[in-house]
């Protein structure tokens, strides 16, 4: 994949921002990267795109800084001109994308059929948005379409917003979503730059849904891993789920046969995105325990990973959905 | 805007017809401008659009008359030749839309997703049709699609009747809708074109949806403006709003702070379209007040206008929804 | 029509195949065939698509195999080298069309809107695959898009099964349909090709539809008719329908005026799709009679047909919802 590609994937986000007042470019970019979100699409909307992003990119060269709405040739030039590291535009314009294959720069161009998809591939794209995704036939449509362009990548964009992001990030074939909910005119309008950065903090918070989904605890044998669960499962009516390693009682509790990472056990925190937590985390200097990494065969997502991270005696795991009892 | 499409935009509604009989092309054309509709796409799905073309526009030389469901060069060079304004296809295709504009006939090819919006826009084009409107996601989908496209517009059909045409009419980038219910089929079989003009003059009739919204009453002065409207207020409840030239009591009762238009005051019509209506109060005579209009600053449609109408001393004035209590 | 989509649409279905484990091939054809469904779509979505296409070909000469999901000329020149008959693609790539049609192969490409459709017709197309069906606007969007392009045939995909197929089929200009349903992973996991060979005799069983509708009984003169159906009518309550022939009571007797097929008269199968019942009849043994055909005037399709069966003295006929009472 793209390193750009790679790291909006990471993001899962991309802000789609018209500026309207050139001033409010860099607090809005500022409040965004601080709420976790360190990517922008900056439209061709309005007339201060061009400034916007090169004020972004001298200001601030570590945002992933790009430009949407970019309908013709002159206007993709003046772009990276300025300093945009991808283009987005609503629809596929053959000739646009044809130049920004030629100069070598990222172009992401949306599709909405099976033979717009056919298009992209013909001219060697392997990411497209789709839009607009809601009136569009939404997630579905692109599950549907995705089934025989496996190689397709999508970047949906256009009513979508925290309730619906999920249906759409779910599908491994969706890299990021684009939408403005995270930008509020209203805040915007009042310069509410710390409301923004909450804003985005939701987003990511929402995007990543962390929860503690089950604790550790390290026993010296099998014998005891057991008879602990069991215990537990009498005490409260949790189901027993005997594993190679260990037994579960319930979803909540891991009883280890033998003593595991951590002094005391560990804590598994849920996400549905471990590539998207890991990036976050990574910038709160939390590392990933490389060697622990496991993967979903068929789509090679991480679904379970230890964390450089010991609280408490507790070593932390993140694990998603994939994982089943 | 075209000239024709500007005046397609004033009817806004293009009745979509197909003749199995020639003999009905000028009885139905005839009824339907009776009723208020002055325009026609003659489809070429029926073998006599050619002829019908020809007798409208040499018989009735002021109406616009159109051929749709256009697919090849030939039909739009018949077409043509047979005295059509304006050319529609149900698709985009590439030679026929070129054919077009190097012969300088205006063309909306149908269009359903943003590439297909780019390409009409690459060719030059700013006017397109959508189709099938309500099964290619209605109303919303064209709200989106024209977000990142801000200069272009639309002539949906496909499933569009009184019912829904609202919702596609209210958007400032849609210029008309088509459609065929304002011609049943029963009504034609039966040549029953007195029934035919019933049906256009409804289809107008809830187009342009006037109704009484508020009658304004000339006083001598602010103080007794206020008077009034106060008694008004308790005598019925009605909320009052104070405005800088005037005092509202509800809605419906606008106390003036002097003498105002019309001896005896003036009389409030809302339509949500005044454009429209002033198309169609001109058929009658009834001509708009040209420096009494307003216009919504960020569509630039009009939201206000006086007419140059008295009936027993009170003035007359359209009002859209745009203009807010 | 070329006479391998005349095939196809006289079976209905097709069955989308993709194959994981290239022993499972022929066993699965052969299930699929016994239960009536005597063509297949092999997808490239496998790497193993060339090899089946090339096993059933040379086992099953007589089965109508074609290629899904060919996405290049390659694919395509490798499908036909291997014995494919059709290919199918999901959306319409030029260059894989244009190589099929100057190597006089038919292609079936994907399409989603009317310009697309224009697309198709200007490479000379007549018949097109609609996908994906469910989530591009189903049938209803068939409905409105072939309302212009009235000579274009479908086969829509994506999202059709047993409960939904009847919307599409029904539609004229709909030759069959393509999908999975027939084929439920965990049966051909299991290779349970009995199990296959039920579910495709499932899937035909639901097409077709088969239920008696009304039985004919042979009297000698009018009055007999008119006798015996109002007994039955003050009998049972139900409705008498005179017709030129015979005289209906219910939908369920019909008295004729004169003896007519069958000794002892004769017995009407409702059907919605004759040419497809009378294509699963062959295959018995059992042959249309020719000179009964009648048709749905505008659509051509067959709605009445005596079979060469006789039971028990009972000759039967095929009728479809067309002949109202």
């Amino acid at each position: 994949m793209h390193p750009i590609l790679q790291e909006l994937s990471n993001i899962g986000i991309i802000p789609v921002i018209r500026i309207d007042n050139p001033s409010d470019t860099l607090p809005m970019i500022n409040a965004l990267n601080k709420g976790g979100i360190n990517c922008a699409e900056i439209t061709f909307r309005s007339e201060h795109a061009k400034q916007a992003i090169s004020d972004i990119s001298k200001t601030y060269p570590e945002i992933l800084v790009g430009a949407g709405t970019v309908l013709t040739i002159q206007q993709a030039q003046e772009a990276i001109e300025a300093g945009a590291k991808f283009i987005i535009s609503p629809g596929l314009n053959e000739e646009v994308v044809k130049w920004c294959i030629d100069h070598d720069v990222l172009i992401i161009p949306g599709i909405s059929t099976a033979s717009e998809i056919e298009k992209a591939m013909t001219l060697g794209l392997d990411t497209v948005k789709f839009f607009p995704a809601e009136s569009s036939g939404g997630a579905k449509r692109i599950k549907d379409l995705s089934a025989p362009y496996t190689k397709m990548h999508f970047i949906p964009t256009g009513g979508i917003n925290q309730n619906n992001m999920h249906d759409y990030l779910s599908l491994p074939c969706v890299d990021a979503i684009g939408g403005s909910f995270m930008l509020p005119q209203e805040l915007i309008d009042s310069k509410n730059w710390d409301g923004i950065e909450a804003k985005a903090k939701e987003a990511i918070t929402s995007l990543l849904n962390y929860r503690l989904i089950h604790i550790g605890i390290n026993t010296n044998s099998k014998d005891d891993a057991s008879k602990y669960a069991t215990l537990l499962s009498t005490c409260f009516g949790f189901k027993l789920y005997e594993k190679p390693k260990s037994t579960f009682a319930g979803e909540g509790f891991e009883l280890l046969n033998a003593p595991g990472p951590g002094d005391h056990g560990h804590i598994a925190i849920y996400t549905p995105y471990p590539e998207r937590a890991i990036y976050q985390l990574a910038k709160l200097g939390i590392n990933v325990l490389e060697d622990t990494i496991t993967r979903n065969k068929k789509t090679s997502k991480i679904n379970f990973a230890y964390l450089d991270l010991d609280i408490a005696g507790f070593k932390f795991h993140l694990i998603n959905p994939d994982v089943k009892m």
